[in-house]
């Protein structure tokens, strides 16, 4: 037995008290989001229609290191933050490595995951700035039920767009989100224009993140006094989610801990960009080393098989450009049950480093990930989400090459959440009707062709 | 704002090394198990055939106060422990009380409840013994679960049968089981001679706790290798649920916080009876006093309307009989959600202590405790369970007495476990479908009319 407790946990006193803006620390900056009609850079006030002002202030800053974490937010952070920071002993008896192995375990909150961090952030500053209510889109649900549980804490109105295959499939999590107090509108709806443009050209969709924020958006800028928010994908949100990051860093500094290997899932990109924003900004500056993994669903590649352009964050084609890897916003991922990972395109800011040659990414399919979940569940007790089984996947994965090669590699993974409104994906996986849908070359050839033309 | 941290985390070096038998500081033990067909004192011997042999050891000693902690299931605690005390500042600023509220809250695990603490220990007991797998009923789920888990991490086989009633409204929590390897039987069911003579008698039942005893019992009991488990009631799961009670103490101890009043929900007692453990014993000894609340539902109302006598401690009346505070075994509780609580009896020691005047017990109704519990959740971020939402209830109703006397009371509850597989629950009583069954004096009458006749 050494030294190094099963969980670490930070005092309060040793949370982060500000952000970590990792941009601040790019040299290739990542593109500025576009005014779909003009082909230019979205200026504050454009942007100011749908996210609220010191939102937009956060979307934009590309140079400020640290952001103050307002004194309300680092409350709500004590209930349920800091996070532990889990050393995996049986999941590494169980392996045989001798790789260590940690993870980040973001899911000790009722919303389920990592959601929060940013929920509670986008919350406070809409209230502060005096609106009525958010909109938002949300596909796994843990993103809505993080909002839902923000908003009720803090007296605003929740109304959220959720993917109609995930509403199907999670019933609860409706549940969830209305003892929160949010209404909450399975996606594409009859509820705005873009949704009925959808239905009517796909009746039969099972819907998707990107159509469901087109809903959201839409709902937003055609009602005072509400704006929208994101869960993912946006600077801001990476922001937020940098304190998954510093928390980790500052548990293993403060056990003389260095991980080798960094490994998250990656949908849009939030929780790892939050991961490993405070060692990436170390790899930038030069001042440490490390091997950053993105770990995506194989029937929704964006970085392993996607292009680096410019394309529209949403199905609806309403929302500002963004520049970043992408199938093709009009490319419809087959349904799989890791909602959270149905979205065509990447963080800007994770596009851009990966794209410098910062990261690498793998895609795995879905049998192999609950196959993993599994595995997992039973040495560490923990039942894992979907999403979250992506990074365990990869982790296995490379502490099995160290058992090979016999490296002591430390390795150090984001658990974003646990897998409990999963159960449906669970029970398939165990009757065996689970199924892998791999997008054909063709597939993502016809969904690239159609990318906004921009002159960069 | 204070120095009290919104979450208490002991260290891993300073959780408790053995656990605590209460039953060593009463005066008055309780009474011994009887023999349903002799009327005498069970031996270890009788009972070796249904429990495995170190847990009939601790069943039967009352005298000693401290029993080690195996390394093997200290080691296994740490997965999930130390538990968080915490402080409820939100709830207390909702309520605008001036008491202090704390909650121990045990539902940071899979299994969503304290439940693990005892299923890691029954299961390892059964491992050492060399025996091939236990079985056991759960009511809730919640202890399937934990059972479920424990026997994955230690290659156990594990049958749990499920009340019928919380089989069909939780259908997922039975795909969790599924996950750590477990066969789940609704119960009634045909798989025993029990449950066959209940079903043929009760035809269109849902089902309790007590008839999926006695189906877990024969099953045990008829299988070469097995052993029944028990999740609640007995004295060994009390003597196990003793951890949450001395972390409670340690982390209060560490602060300089001595609470006033303490409270639980009471189904069989376990986690009432695990929490209260050192304070009780303070008590006793007459080292320090406070107040002590049992929290039942009113809808199966033992201690306030029970009757302190031997009775069955399963519906198909093939256990040994135990002393309690009972409704009585044939009476079959009305659906209840909070499936947990739905226990005729209560725990021998605790009937104990109740009867002795060392504690106060009130009963609640269900859509009260729902009321509760959503008010809770938007303040203090966690969806609780409906079990673990009587307690909530009455630590409300406390800390409202305190804000009309302006008495600066602490409050500590316990906070069993969480409602992400109650959402049937909320959304009936969201849709107002929820009603309050109490039993009228005549059916507690009858019931209790035909408890097994004993000469003490």
């Amino acid at each position: 037995m050494t030294d190094i407790p099963y969980k670490i946990y930070l005092e309060e006193s040793e949370m982060p008290s500000s952000w970590y803006n990792l941009r601040a620390d790019m040299k290739n900056k990542p593109a500025p989001l576009l005014n779909p009609g003009t082909g230019k850079p979205m200026t504050a006030e454009e942007l100011g229609g749908v996210f609220c002002d010191e939102l937009v202030a956060q979307e934009l800053d590309d140079t400020t290191p640290y952001i103050e974490i307002p004194e309300e937010i680092r409350s709500f952070y004590k209930m349920y933050r800091p996070s532990p920071l889990v050393r995996a002993y049986c999941l590494e008896e169980k392996l045989q490595t001798p790789a260590k192995i940690y993870y980040k375990f973001e899911g000790n909150n009722t919303s389920g995951s990592h959601k929060l961090n940013s929920a509670i952030a986008q919350a406070y500053y809409a209230k502060k700035q005096g609106l009525k209510g958010v909109t938002t889109e949300t596909g796994a649900g843990q993103w809505g039920t993080a909002l839902s549980m923000a908003c009720a804490y803090l007296g605003l109105d929740c109304r959220v767009y959720m993917v109609k295959i995930s509403y199907e499939q999670k019933p609860f999590r409706r549940e969830v989100m209305r003892t929160y107090g949010a209404s909450v509108t399975p996606s594409p709806s009859m509820n705005t224009e873009v949704g009925r443009k959808i239905l009517a050209e796909h009746p039969g969709t099972t819907g998707s993140l990107g159509c469901a924020i087109s809903e959201a958006v839409e709902d937003a800028v055609t009602h005072e006094g509400y704006r929208y928010v994101l869960g993912s994908v946006l600077n801001q949100v990476l922001l937020h989610q940098s304190v998954i990051g510093l928390e980790t860093k500052a548990a293993m500094d403060k056990y003389g801990i260095k991980p080798d290997i960094i490994i998250g899932c990656a949908g849009g990109g939030s929780n790892l960009g939050g991961l490993i924003s405070p060692f990436m900004g170390e790899k930038l500056r030069g001042e440490a080393d490390y091997r950053f993994i993105a770990v995506e669903p194989a029937s929704c590649p964006s970085f392993t098989r996607g292009t680096f352009a410019y394309d529209f964050c949403d199905t609806g084609m309403i929302c500002p450009l963004a520049k970043m890897y992408t199938i093709g916003s009009s490319y419809i991922p087959a349904p799989n049950h890791a909602g959270g990972l149905r979205f065509h395109g990447m963080s800007p800011v994770l596009s851009q480093l990966y794209h410098d040659g910062f990261m690498e990414a793998v895609a795995v399919k879905q049998t192999d990930v609950f196959e993993a979940a599994e595995y997992f569940a039973r040495c560490e007790g923990i039942l894992p989400a979907p999403e979250s089984s992506h990074a365990i996947l990869a982790a296995i994965n490379e502490a099995k090459k160290c058992k090979e090669t016999g490296e002591e590699k430390t390795i150090l993974f984001g658990l974003t959440g646990t897998g409990y409104f999963d159960m449906v994906a669970y029970e398939k996986f165990h009757d065996g009707g689970m199924t892998n849908y791999i997008p054909t070359d063709e597939e993502i050839a016809a969904a690239v062709a159609k990318l906004p033309k921009v002159a960069e």
